[in-house]
């Protein structure tokens, strides 16, 4: 889709920055939204916006919500002493999406990264720390990324939370292994190792 | 993403519609447009509706166009002898990625497919007729999709094309075979046995 097109890469160039759309995608994307004309294009266009306007952050977990609570702090059937400890909602999602969590969960909004600037005060972790006082929280699950930042960030929030004063919780973190459907032959050398590691008795 | 986000749930039901977005993907979008804030949007909304208002079909080929003529067409180094006709618009970037065809393009707007009620009458056909008696087109490549319509659509056309009076023209076909960089292992069937009647002498 070389010269002659600006609106046209205008639009690519824009799409490309969503995660997981590549020039292709978007090009596939762009074609896609043309064939259908106007309306389709306006009707998402109105979507994006109206969302935009209603969602906010839950005002306790950071979660994205439409009210004062997301749907899940305004779950009276959630169990709140188990708290699960995610870097953005998309992650809450998934865990969602996996179905078998009960819990309530804390939205970071990211993971410690020197290098890209983000400290421990670019995260909610005041808000963490108020509910670790206020509320009857007895197991906190650390369900950030197997990544640098997400390990970095578990490790932080271990001490944190150990550190605590009158608090008298358990904090665990998700396990590591092999993905299931995956084949032992295509995995990376760490996840073999951690799964290895982290063996269980049959 | 369940219960009680109608907005983010109409947002990725529309999505979803894109080619290759799937649910999942569709969510993760729409956690970084949030996160992007409102800006992001605004200026996503704004690129496609100008994109959707600029864009029109080429008069000669029906590829996207800002013009009377796409950017192939108006451009005077392509060889327009060697025409390769495409279903749809993607498929002609799809070419131009690949960057080794020098000549021009028509675009056929779709694939037969009696089931979905798409035949000749709905296709580019008849400006490819008029080209074929107003140009000089000395060979005629098919690049319809190797599927069932794709390939239905290529028999009609070389039978059409082999049935003009007073046009002389060769027709080809895009070579069928293994795609690079793919194990032989997995691939289907199909594509193995056209690789094999396919073979070239080294």
């Amino acid at each position: 889709m070389s010269g002659g097109l600006p609106s046209v890469e205008a639009a690519v160039a824009l799409l490309t920055r969503l995660p997981g759309v590549g020039r292709k995608s978007a090009q596939r994307m762009v074609a896609h939204l043309l064939r259908e004309g106007p309306q389709g294009i306006a009707q998402l266009s109105a979507a994006l916006t109206t969302m935009q306007e209603r969602v906010r952050a839950c005002s306790r977990c950071f979660n994205l919500a439409e009210a004062e609570l997301c749907w899940i702090c305004a779950d009276p059937k959630r169990q709140s002493a188990q708290l699960c400890v995610v870097e953005e909602a998309s992650d809450l999602m998934a865990m969602e999406r996996a179905g078998s969590f009960r819990g309530v969960y804390h939205v970071l909004g990211g993971a410690l990264s020197p290098i890209d600037g983000v400290g421990p005060e670019d995260l909610n972790l005041g808000a963490l720390l108020e509910r670790m006082r206020s509320e009857s929280i007895e197991e906190v699950i650390i369900a950030t990324n197997p990544t640098v930042s997400g390990e970095a960030t578990a490790h932080y929030l271990t001490a944190m939370l150990h550190g605590l004063q009158g608090v008298d919780v358990t904090v665990s973190r998700l396990a590591y292994g092999m993905p299931m459907g995956g084949e032992l032959e295509y995995l990376d050398e760490s996840t073999l190792y951690q799964a290895l590691a982290g063996r269980r008795p049959l």
